[in-house]
């Protein structure tokens, strides 16, 4: 019996290939041959699954979407049954943030992605979406956490995800420690709720 | 007598080339030919003037940085002599945001800046300073401006300088309208100042 190839693992095994090549060098070295190489495929298979270097980082980006949501879930979940709206959102603001090593790749990644969707409107409508979405959860989490008064739920979400996205890249960057981040996001926190 | 070349203003011409190919095209299209051919120059001329791609980079984001500072003085100077510290606080991060198109283009290449340093920790150095010293100004301005009772001038000034890279990376890719963030900017300042 003919093996059965598994196209969608070959092709999620390519993206993973690029995201390690973004990682530790930027987008910019992102070349077919450079991601063949570290596939352990040869450039032909990379263009069988992919025709344009546009659809690899746009299945990538799928690959990195999926990896957060996976990582937000389980951290929401290690809080127990009934986290405060304040605990829920912190978990997830200081799950996202670049603290270690594996989840600087993964910043180094988001921020590639970002810079690199910041001259490509068309493939950013995934990102856009999934702002939309985390601004109205968040919105929805503050409105239940009973806000201090005159705290504008929604204006808050724009504010606290913006915070999350600002943090992230100036950890990356190096610009301060991750304590500095985490302090900023409880005072944050701290104007939003009683 | 022969005619004196001006290498400064060649060297910023070429850097001028490159910002114009990344914030058009991103960053992983600035090549030497491409910076060349835009720049109106052969290649060879480039490599005279730089010889890594690095060193093409270094002196871009310098360019980069001084038309920011440009920028914000005049936007500062446009105030008036006494402004309140929120006044200058709300101008200098309203400026910087990508609420148009110049600022757009400016916004894509700074992205694209900061997506490149995040792996060449050796290229971020300057990028750190002006983080640092953004944040000693802002820090000191709420101090001076008479913040609530319970906000700790540095995280607030940590939080605002976040608030501006995450609102602008959120602009650039059109998560949502410029009103949003300059709503969201207000709403922030709300919780610093009386």
């Amino acid at each position: 019996m003919p093996k059965v190839v598994d196209h969608n693992e070959r092709r999620t095994r390519i993206a993973e290939a690029l995201l390690r090549v973004a990682g530790e060098h930027g987008l910019e070295a992102v070349s077919l041959r450079h991601v063949a190489t570290e596939a352990g495929v040869t450039s032909g298979m990379v263009q069988h699954y992919f025709r344009t270097k546009d659809e690899m980082m746009a299945f990538a980006l799928e690959v990195v979407r999926e990896r957060g949501e996976v990582r937000l879930s389980a951290a929401a979940a290690a809080l127990g049954p009934d986290p405060t709206p304040r605990q829920l959102l912190r978990t997830i603001v200081a799950e996202v943030l670049p603290v270690d090593e594996p989840r600087r790749v993964d910043g180094r990644v988001a921020l590639a992605f970002l810079a690199y969707t910041a001259v490509r409107p068309e493939v950013a409508a995934p990102v856009r979406a999934d702002t939309k979405a985390m601004l109205e959860f968040m919105a929805e989490r503050i409105r239940a956490g009973g806000p201090r008064p005159g705290v504008d739920p929604e204006r808050a979400a724009v504010g606290l995800l913006a915070l999350m996205e600002g943090l992230g890249v100036h950890l990356l960057g190096g610009h301060y420690e991750p304590a500095t981040a985490l302090a900023a996001l409880d005072s944050y926190l701290d104007t939003i709720f009683e």
